[in-house]
């Protein structure tokens, strides 16, 4: 049973929170937050005690933190966890700036200690199994990337404002996806957008449906298409086409039913065979 | 939120416990068992109280009781909780006894209280939509029902012994599921079965691959195939033909990735058009 | 190129020359029927040559015959035309007597020519798949067949009263598919049967719905469901319940078209994953 | 039945030859070309006359006329088929100026004859069901086209060298049917491309692997992705996202077997249901 440390009690130190009272091998033993009662008010929910940031750093009998906290914040506990030996979640971004995420990378290999940030699309299983796919060269060298990603609806035009946009606040994941099944970085890129879903998000400076293309040097092409909005719920398709075949991960569908009938025109091709079937199927024998 | 008194802490009541700690609407506030040791360990679990089946019935602070006694205390437990008004949930079988079931039917229409047992397949989501769409009469006059019913892998051969045999305990859930389906009580019944799966399960007196044929008054066919192993997993399809159509509900899948490669015998066909089909459609214009 | 001759031009006689004529290494060269001005019809429409049955048998420029006359002559055809060295596929029923069934086999053998008959379900590109993986053992051992075979329309009442019954007309081939994949001959037999579709079946002595279930000597099992009407098309599917896993045969549909919308109730379930996931995927590695 | 005069009878030729053979309200009466052994052998094979273009032009017993003669040729021809009242189909391209191919357009307008073009995916019975979905408005606005396009493998260098390259001679008919299913005029337009199936393309000056994005002036967004190469087969699939829906057209499969065997990763979620869903189910009736 791991024991884990929630910094920040916010809404995503709560989702993390959430996740842990369901699982049997690790447990939220502290929370911190620099607001009391929302320290407390988890604290009670997980069964947890409250402690600051650093008490929870330092507690050796603590496996790992959970850092929710504001951004600026994450340089220095990333660093202070890292020297204490403890394996580190930490929420995107996890800086501002380019050069101080590298100088917590070398913190983190300094240390030894296990790193993750929040790209928990790379986890989901459907794209997981697809990528060791491609790492099993069952599809050969990867050519063209599809990523079909789209939410079932905008958030709050609120949120649209300090999102960072579109391409930062939700493409970041596809992005991310790109990297991970090229297997190498993007060297040119183009986009177009375009603001159809809800005209506010427009007067917001934002868009809500987005494509992006991108190449990588040794040629592999990429295709990403985003919308704030999907009618028919959560979609998130990604299919890859390589020298030696296709890959295709698709939605789990929350049902399972099918309806055929006569005003479907989906209908049954006619079982066709000839003699010349029959003829080639008999000399395969 | 409901407050549920559990009677019966055995493996059925602390599957019932689980499910209702995860729920917001509902949560288990006491618990009972004659086993002293049983009731304190469930209760410890669910943060609920330890008290008689009888103090529980008569608490006017709980809404509803989960019935998971042995099936001799069913027929009083149904009676008390009727009269104190408590909705029930009571595990299946009710009673051995056709006329001891349809007494506690008539308490229990005469207490005006909610009332069901554990045919829980009716409440799959794809079973209950493929439900609804019979009644919409989306299909028309249901003909045949075909029911695939198959467990990952067949149960200890200690349970199979006191478990009544595949169609008692297994099949029980698919026969409810044809009279669900077919809105008709059957009047005709084949059947045919074997042990394929385990000998052990033959020396024990069952079988283990099991299908059954019905037929309705009015004619409607109901075709239902069992067995105690699949190795792919946990397969429950079933699918209906109707006077104008037909119904199919599919497994989920945990996983939803396709792959096509060069030694996949379902390619594509190619597109193929023609001058006649393009007449055709000109004209449909 | 094959020099075929058609011994009957009655409808399926015409049906195997219009399949002759889309062919490239196969011919009709030849036809023959006792009404002169049938032979004369289908002949101009094939560029073919109006002969007798006779001279065609003997005609050494001709490499097989298709036999579709009536029954009663099958018996002498299949023996003369074996005797003189010509491939024959004849027509459904070989024979109404099972010994003359023999005695034409023994002079096919005898002949060593090539002979076949009209189960052309087993050269369906899918069924013929399926029946491969079979043997391939990539199931393991056949458990359970399930066979679910539809007709779009039921035929004129004129055609049911001389057809033989549903069971001897159209699950006739089921039956053949039964024992083709099962690779055992049953033992034991069930059915049932209405009539649901039209009334005027019935009051032919006919039933258009029927299930069978037939049981082989080792215990494997097999249910066929038959229907004269699938108002969404023709429907012939194929399941197959192995030890090892399961193989199924779908219908290829004449579209491909799927739409999702809000009042769709089949959407996606929203990718879920957890930290617990993450471990398990990270151990995996 | 319509007359078809054939002009032109070198490969495209004979590929409109062959499919009139196959149809019963159509046939090809007379055929022309430039080299007499041409026109004789396909005059040949359809049971059809040799004359020359201008003969089958003025025979007022042709009603249609398919013209596969050289590009330069089209113009002309165009114009007096018109002119003599001739249906028209005119293989792609119509001409290589577009001011000429206006003055057709004009000719053809003038004279009230049909005229069509050889944008044969427009009568894919898929992607033609997709379009009136489309226009009968079952997803609302369209917002983004998703176009898949691959050939089985690429074409011969000698045939790359003068095909205009993949953009012109490839992507061409899926830049038509992106204009047919957007409504719209793309205004804005990016690409990439590589050549990563065959170096010698490369050599060649063309690209193998291509995509294309484009914007409407409403801001309507279409990716169209392109290999010369798919090993599993000829690969053409269409997905339109709309303000209210998705439609997706998917590949017809020549062979639709399914395997689940325990390798399998895609195996079936366990029905999963709870009181919760009960209550909800409940509480839709």
């Amino acid at each position: 049973m791991l024991n884990i440390g929630i910094l920040g009690c916010g809404r995503i130190g709560q989702v993390h929170g959430k996740t842990l009272k369901g699982m049997d091998t690790a447990r939220a033993v502290a929370v911190s937050d620099f607001l009391p009662e929302a320290a407390n008010a988890l604290a009670d929910d997980l069964n947890a005690k409250v402690m600051s940031s650093e008490e929870i750093i330092c507690d050796s009998s603590i496996d790992a933190v959970i850092i929710g906290t504001p951004t600026t914040t994450h340089y220095d506990l990333i660093h202070e966890a890292a020297a204490n030996g403890k394996a580190i979640f930490c929420e995107k971004p996890v800086d501002l700036s380019v050069e101080r995420i590298r100088e917590c990378m070398v913190a983190v290999e300094k240390a030894g200690v296990p790193f993750m940030t929040a790209f928990n699309r790379r986890f989901d299983p459907s794209f997981a199994n697809l990528k060791r796919k491609i790492s099993d060269q069952v599809i050969g060298d990867v050519e063209i990337v599809t990523i079909l990603s789209r939410d079932p609806s905008p958030p709050p035009i609120g949120y649209i404002k300090t999102s960072g946009g579109i391409f930062r606040d939700m493409m970041i994941h596809d992005l991310d996806m790109a990297r991970f099944l090229l297997g190498e970085e993007p060297i040119e890129l183009s986009s177009a957008a375009s603001c159809l879903v809800d005209p506010e998000i427009g007067k917001a400076g934002d868009f809500d449906t987005a494509v992006v293309t991108l190449k990588t040097a040794s040629g592999k092409l990429c295709q990403i298409s985003n919308s704030r909005r999907a009618t028919y719920g959560y979609d998130q398709r990604i299919e890859v086409h390589g020298s030696m075949g296709m890959l295709r991960a698709d939605n789990i569908l929350r049902i399972q039913l099918s309806c055929q009938t006569p005003l479907d025109f989906n209908q049954p091709l006619r079982n066709h065979f000839s003699w010349k079937d029959m003829l080639k199927l008999t000399e395969q024998k």
